[in-house]
């Protein structure tokens, strides 16, 4: 697997010149095959190398991308749909050359209908811009993948994040896509109402397809009235298992929790050093309550109890808005906080997720399996979720590094499966789970979803080359 | 379209004499070809006439359907899934012959994962007995389409009912199925992992494919514990407006209510008669509040305050369980209350969902052409989803009546469509709106659904004829 990775890609397929001509007459300048632009469109926030594309196209609407996808498929050029450049799978290379198609110019939030609770946006829109844009309507989009990703991309990756516990995930809360097909067709996958028996679910065909199967370039999701009380807290616990078991019990007496996520003794170093505060350094859980004033003092008292019972420190609360911020930036910045640990370092980041009742069974014998590790690796979790992140921090220049921190992965996918859970919980599958998902979901369902990618591909001219091999 | 349904099926297609003996051989005495249980499979809840299959088999295990489909490809016999048979879109007539596979008999709760929130079970389990089965672990499963249909069924059409608005439906509640593939293959859809961004969703493939794309012969649910308090409602308003109004705003509000259901005076007159109630026949809602008890009252406070700002009368409270039962009971049978309203009639029920925006705007306008009909017609909806249904009530043997009822449900779908809503919320498309899906969906994303029907089931033997037409 890890050969895949190693090359810079320089442009092994000579695009046809009639393909060149025509995507320069009809995208100018937006148009290019300039190396540097191509080298920062063949990478993402993984450790593995470059593997550019031939060219880029930067498009601005939904007839462009059908005009584009339509000469591709005349001349049997790859596309490659880019959207924020965040994934961490290897979702952006380009291991049979092709083009990458450059979403982030559709970035209009083209209608917010703030009575219905839903917006319509552009692929390229920001989940951070997104949430600028709705700020003053009294709404919120609750997804908060790690990085400020596309709203297309989270969709493509199925994403969630932070608030997935009471919000759930890009699953439930996309309404309907436009997507153009390999055909270079532009459909409508459902409509604007909140719930549909029309046939089969393309939204979620779609959703999660990691941009083999067609081109999302519009997006209608649920969006959220911004709760009326709002608090945050944070509480230190003696050990990565007291922590987890105050989660469990949270989730399993039904308190709707908008988040409550697992940072370990390292991370908080980490975060400490990176964000300049001065937490325990001790198994830490954040939380966060939404609702009425009353029911978040309740929810806060009931997870409290719950947090005694199991050893907890005594709640440190923030609930000044700035304050706030700054907690939830500190969680949020942990990936960027690790970095610094080992400088000059890459991360190789687990994303298993299993049901719940499994997961401090699950955390701990990974923590015992990372003792013996020479690398750091700090864990952090949407442990409401049942999904955690080891971020295993390795020399990019060591392949024994690199081979260290995949067999890590390999068995903490290895213990997920074998307690029901799943390779992965939000990062997707990329270039690198494709092995892990064939264990995972084994031959037969693999099949039938190769013979989906055949029929909606053909020519296999959708990001070729992901999710599974198709030979 | 009305002439599908016009004749009584009584075997079309000889069925192959190896099959027949290869069925036999392997269900014995559950293996049958008897015209009254043929008849029985060839008809749902709807006033659509029999089209019997050719035989009927009864299956006891996941193995057994994978023999049965595997049998039904090498004699290219076509095998139509049943459940508890509450169709009300022609789900199971029989138009191309053919098999009904009924598994019925698979109604065991295989597994009850309380910790976790999550349950496994027989496809033909009905979702009243699962809600015994696992009352005494404090858990539920909130999804209620009127009819007591089988979980196996429920996701075949993406049902939902009273509860949606704050459990949602079976769209987001599945979390893994087992399926049997065309090919009599087993596959597994999922894990028991709360989400997964592992490969194609292949779980919400077959959730809303109405047996088309595989059998569904065992389901993993998301389960809920029981809420802590618990209040039931009804308020009468003098218009259909007010009290679709007082659902807008509860909704816009963010309240978490549990149910909000609105039931229009004719069917209030259908219940008391039926349920020996004296409701005053107004436009009325029934609310159900789930939570804290202080979580209760807090929003019962809310909603009161928001249904007297619509001229809402005062609430009438069903606080002790018995009487909140016979309250939710009279809801549910609204539909067979309706019945009554005219003795040997039948019912053609429609289904639309619009943005909420619209849903006072849509009942509104329907309610005005309903006045023009001389056919009864109460109206009932899940009305915090936008979904209402109208209860057509017609003679069968009068053609005329059936007639008027096609127009008036369709044009409540062309509203519905151009207020950006669905023609089915709930019930699917089955052989009844076949058409209204094309004009809601578009011939190009009616392609792409074709395309992965060709591509599962290549011989198109799983329930031919349903949602879409192939030539």
């Amino acid at each position: 697997m890890t050969a895949l990775f190693n090359r810079t890609h320089a442009g092994q397929t000579a695009l046809p010149a009639q393909f060149q001509e025509a995507m320069s007459a009809l995208l100018e300048a937006r148009f290019t095959m300039s190396l540097p632009v191509r080298e920062h469109h063949g990478k993402d926030e993984s450790p593995f190398g470059i593997i550019a594309p031939d060219a880029v196209a930067f498009v601005n609407s939904t007839d462009e991308v059908a005009a584009v996808i339509r000469l591709c498929g005349q001349h049997r050029v790859p596309v490659i749909p880019f959207g924020a450049g965040t994934s961490i799978e290897g979702h952006f290379l380009a291991p049979h050359g092709g083009i990458s198609l450059d979403l982030s110019g559709m970035n209009a939030v083209i209608a917010v209908h703030a009575e219905d609770l839903t917006v319509t946006v552009q692929a390229g829109v920001l989940r951070k811009q997104l949430n600028e844009e709705i700020k003053h309507t009294g709404l919120f989009f609750p997804i908060d993948p790690g990085a400020d990703a596309s709203i297309g991309g989270m969709c493509a990756t199925r994403a969630s994040g932070t608030n997935a516990v009471r919000y759930q995930t890009m699953r439930e809360n996309v309404l309907a896509l436009t997507v153009v097909t390999p055909e270079g067709k532009i459909i409508q996958t459902g409509t604007r109402a909140r719930k549909s028996s029309a046939g089969y679910d393309l939204t979620r065909v779609y959703v999660g397809s990691e941009g083999t199967l067609g081109i999302i370039t519009e997006v209608t999701l649920r969006v959220f009235p911004q709760p009326e009380a709002l608090s945050a807290a944070v509480c230190a616990f003696p050990t990565v298992a007291s922590a987890v078991q105050t989660v469990i019990e949270t989730i399993q007496m039904g308190v709707p929790i908008a988040r409550v996520e697992f940072v370990d003794a390292l991370s908080i170093r980490a975060i400490n050093r990176h964000d300049k505060l001065d937490l325990a350094e001790m198994p830490t859980l954040f939380f966060e309550f939404h609702g009425s004033a009353s029911g978040v003092a309740e929810q806060a008292e009931t997870v409290q109890q719950i947090a005694a019972g199991n050893d907890g420190h005594r709640f440190e609360w923030a609930t000044h808005p700035e304050d706030r911020k700054k907690l939830w930036n500190a969680r949020h910045s942990a990936y960027f906080a690790a970095l610094q640990l080992k400088p000059g370092c890459k991360a190789v980041v687990t994303d298993v997720c299993v049901p719940i009742s499994r997961l401090a069974e699950c955390v701990t014998a990974t923590d015992a399996d990372l003792q013996a590790s020479s690398l750091p690796c700090p864990i952090v979790g949407h442990v409401g979720d049942g999904n955690f992140h080891v971020i295993i921090l390795i020399d990019p220049h060591k392949p024994e590094e690199r081979e260290e921190a995949e067999g890590i992965n390999a068995r903490i996918v290895e213990r997920a499966l074998a307690m029901e859970g799943t390779c992965t919980g939000e990062h997707g599958i990329g270039m690198h789970k494709k092995e892990f998902l064939r264990t995972e979901q084994g031959d037969d369902a693999l099949d039938v979803m190769r013979a989906i990618k055949r029929a909606l591909d053909p020519m296999n001219l959708l990001n070729p080359g992901k999710i599974f091999e198709l030979d």
